[in-house]
This record gives C-alpha cells, structure tokens and sequence, in this order.
C-alpha cells in the first residue's frame, strides 16, 4: 500500500491507538487485514498520477489495467482473493476517447480476476496557473480471507527460505530503455516493455502459499526495499545471492552493473517476495507448479545483524548498492 | 458517492454486467450494498480537490473532518453503522503543519464516530507547468449492515411521506456570503459557516430508520437534485410545499429568491433526504428524538407525472427554478 517513503508521514501524522469494533492487522503491510466480526477481508488502496506513476502519453488501456494491477498485487500479498474494487478519478477534462481505453484495461483485467467495481467517485482535478491537473486515480480493491488467516510482512525466521516470483527488475529496466538511458534488443523490447504497462498481479500463487509463506510482500518499491519492509517488521536480516536472482534474458543482455542496480532496487515488478520455513519447500514447489507461476528461492533469512540484507555474488564478493527503493517525499525536511 | 453530472460518465465508461462471488446492490446510490457472504457491507468512496471541493486558504482541520464527513453522510444514507476508512492523499510538497492540523480535523471526526483509519497511501501530486497541483483527498468508507438490510434510494412509493433532517441551504448561503455575493447579519456568520465547513453527517439517524424509510440519500447536490435520485430510482414524482421546508435563521434572513435557489439546488448540506409510508410516522418521530436530529416532513410522493417534482408555495403557485444541482463536467460534450 504505502510507497517507502511516505512512511514518515503515515507513521508521523496518521498513527494512532486503535479504536473501533473492526479489528485490523497488517498496518505498514501491503494490505489491512480486518476482522469485521462477521468474516476476514483484506483492503488495500493506492494512488496514481499521471506525470508521477505514468507518463502523460501512456496508453489508457495499460494505464486502467495497471491501475487495478497494483492493487490486486497488494491483494496477492496478503493471500487474499479479489473480489471488488472502487475507483476515485479526477479528470482535467471530459476525454471519452481516453475513458474508452482506461475502462477497456481496467474492467478487462477485472473479469478476469473476478473484482467487481462496485462503486466510485468522478471528479474534475484541480487547476495549477489556470490550467487543471491531469489524471489522478485511487483504487481501493477488496479481498476475502479465510478465517484467522493472511500474509504479512511479519514473520520471518531465521533459517526460513527467501523466494520470488517471476523474474525481477524488467520494469525498472524497461523504464530506463522508455526514457532512452539503456538499450536493448529489439526483438527483446515488447516483452521487456510489457513487464513495465501490464504487470502480472500474483493473486493465484498469493493465495497458494497461505500458510506455507511465513511473511510476503509485493515487489512496488524494489527487491532490497521491499524484502527490507519484511525484515525490519519480522526483526530479521538476510543473505542473498545475486546468482540466483531470476533475471529475464532481456536484462541478462545489459552489464551487471544495470543487472545489479535494476533488479536489486528498480520497483514496480509487481512480483511476490516471501519467506518460508526449509519444511515448506515442497509445498512453495507444489503451489507454483498449481499456479503456473515461477518461483526461485534466492536466500536466507538469518538473525537480526546491522547490515539488513547482504547480498553476494558468485565469487562470494558483496554486491554494493547505493540506492535502494524509492519513495516520493525522500529529499525533502520532516 | 457520484455527484449527478458524473453520472453519464459512470454510467457511460464504467457500468457493466455483473461478476464475481460478492453481490451488490444500489449502482449509482450513495453507497454500494454488498453482501460478502459473510456478512453486509456499505462502501462509499469521494475525492475532493482543493480547488473544487475546497478553498485552498481553507482551514485543513476543517478539510480533514469534511473529507471525512461526507464519506460517513453516504454511509448514513444507507443506514449503515461506520467501521473503517481508507485514506489516499496526493500532496505537492510535504507540509507537516497542515498535515498535522488536517490529521486532527480527520481523526477527530473518526474517534467520534468509532470510524478507523486502516489503510491509505500518499503520494506526491502530478506536476503542471512546472508546479505540483493542490492537496487531492480520496476516501473509502465502510460500514455494517444487518443481513439483508440498508437504505437505498429505490423503494419510494406514491403516498409515501418525505422528510429531511436539520434544515437545508446553509452550505449554500454560507458559501455565497464566502464569496462576498450574498451578506448575512455578523452574529449569525460563525454558525451558517460551520454548517459549510463542518456539517454533521445524520449518521445516527440513518441507522434509526432502517426498516422505517422505504428510500433515502443523503443531500450533497442540492434537495432537489437528491431528490430527483430517490424518483428516478423509485418511479415516482413528488410534491413538496415550501412553506414546510425547514430554514434556518439565517437563511431566513435573506430574499425569498435566495432562499429558494439555497434551499432547492444549494449542495453540501450531507441532511438526509427519505421517504416512508404514513404508517411509519411515529417511527420516524420516534428514530429522530431518539438520536436528538430534527426531522420535518416537506411532501409528498405522487405517481409518476412528466415533472419529477412539484415545488408549492403558501399561496398554491409553483416555485420555478432553473438551476438544479450541480456537476463537474455539465458543461462539457459527451
């Protein structure tokens, strides 16, 4: 749910004790996990805007399917099974060219799902020097949990197995290629570049792995960032090693510097990352084959040290890295 | 939760045929009705903008709590019993002074109302020749329902009486003397302006006549544009005598012809608007002392004729408008 970043501020202005017959966990997790009393439900909510999340002359259909996206991702995090969504949109203008895209990307991939919009909000956005703001979204996805259960980012052991889906870091990479800084193949670039528009939300393996998992979190932020956000909450730190990091043959083709940086802290891959006890091995396995989605396990959770992750090559070298995940508010005073 | 104009918008881009394992009912209500399986669910969801629905030198302690009150005026239209809240915020900068006071404005509000904060996400707002736009506010609200119970603005009747809670106008009024366009005696500014600022959402009431009200909205467009919503749904026109309309002092004070424009097509009073059957009308005195709101009943349902609603003064004539309601894009091509 909340970027890095923006932690100060939610810690700082919007903490508080708990009050109220809805008991929530997962504060600082990808999602709430709230007993209502009557069953469990897992919400998550983020916000999008144009010239921030997404460029000005993206496409409005990769634009309303990745909006649903990250939020089904947050739901896949948590273990949770989507059920439905509500959407917030302030516009600039009345575009129903553009509407027409963004709702064919956004309800396309909520059938496919099974999240049904159940409700919003339209408004005009705000004007900046006489002219108005462009495309803001926020989505807020709802999930069913099975009673007592649900992901978080606490629960790492020491000992427990650290995994990922897919492969990581083509969306940063793909990012870097869009504005021209790195290149790659052609014939490489569509599916490089999908990984950047149409992410895949993990909701099936999400759910596959509750109670074999021992914590998870989606990868929004970057590999280093958000296996971090698991560590710090579950009081742990952990090794990697970089030779197994998952890394599609486009970014293969790119120095290992750009290998390094991309996919250790490039955010937006939308893949899983979660721990799991040794024991649970063959489950991991088994809910992957069941799901059709790859999984690696790339380290080990050990006991709390200074350093949160170290991360070794195959020469047994540490990897150096300077920056790690990205936050919106990171240069600017508390 | 829609405001009448964005209606073509939602209605054209994002309604569909149902899916999914959560039922729903109340598309274009005030909140959306859904049964979990577990449980009833209402859920409503509003974005503000300073700029549209704000002032940007408004006081951010009265934002934070607006923000909120509105959110829970849609969750008494439904009768629903608040829970939970889901904030997204996109700000330009970060501003700990006005965070903090529209933190307190907010979680004042949700203390009060045993509504908590369970989720959200910040992010910075998209830049427009080179500034950021103003502060941009999304809430997602929930609430308990019993099973197979809640208001929606469908199940009006002719016969059926209507009644609104408070008096209506006084946002309206208090925004026009904001603006220096209308003037109101200094000794009654401090109380028209709180109704603008912080109005009350009528969320007891609307929990007291579930089971008593056969429709209800609550007033965020204008009287007789929610009143027009409850019609529309409900099949059927209305009659309404002036002279009943509860007015405040205030807006007593003024020229009958700003009275009518107030109290007829002035939004943002969050008053709830119902119907009930004659039958119900101990129950609805009973729900409003109950919960210390007044209630007045202003008309009458009528079979449905070519005008929706019939506005009578003292003397029998009809009261002619010609603006009603308000909307976002009303001005602008399909």
């Amino acid at each position: 749910m909340p970027q890095a970043g923006e932690f100060q501020i939610i810690e700082k202005f919007f903490t508080y004790q708990t009050f109220g017959a809805w008991k929530s966990q997962g504060v600082g997790d990808d999602c709430a996990i709230i007993d209502t009393g009557a069953g469990r439900l897992a919400v998550t909510c983020d916000m999008m805007a144009m010239g921030t999340h997404f460029l000005p002359d993206a496409d409005p259909e990769n634009v309303g399917y990745k909006a649903l996206a990250v939020n089904l991702s947050d739901l896949a995090a948590a273990g949770a099974i989507p059920r439905a969504f509500f959407l917030s949109i302030g516009l600039p203008r009345r575009d129903d060219g553009w509407l027409a895209d963004f709702s064919r990307g956004l309800m396309g991939l909520a059938r496919e799902s099974g999240c049904a919009l159940l409700g919003g909000d339209t408004t005009r956005t705000p004007e900046v020097n006489g002219r108005h703001a462009p495309v803001t979204i926020s989505i807020t996805a709802m999930g069913d949990l099975p009673a007592g259960m649900g992901l978080t980012r606490a629960g790492a052991k020491p000992g427990d197995e650290i995994w990922v889906s897919g492969t990581v870091g083509d969306a940063y990479a793909a990012l870097k290629c869009r504005w021209g800084e790195w290149t790659v193949m052609p014939d490489l670039e569509p599916a490089l570049f999908a990984r950047m528009d149409r992410p895949t939300p993990r909701v099936a393996l999400g759910q596959a792995i509750i109670g074999a998992a021992s914590a998870c979190a989606d990868i929004s932020d970057g590999l280093l960032a958000d296996l971090g956000h698991i560590l710090e909450r579950s009081g742990v730190s952990a090794e990697i090693d970089w030779e197994r990091l998952p890394i599609s043959t486009a970014l293969k083709s790119m120095t290992i510097p750009r290998q390094h940086e991309a996919a250790l802290t490039g955010g937006d891959d939308y893949e899983l990352i979660f721990t799991a006890p040794v024991s649970a091995r063959d489950r991991i396995y088994e809910a992957a084959l069941r799901t059709g989605t790859p999984v690696t396990c790339i380290g080990r959770v050990v006991p709390r040290t200074s350093r949160a992750v170290t991360v070794r090559a195959g020469d047994g070298m540490l990897v150096e890295l300077t920056k790690v995940g990205f936050d919106h508010f990171d240069h600017e005073e508390g």
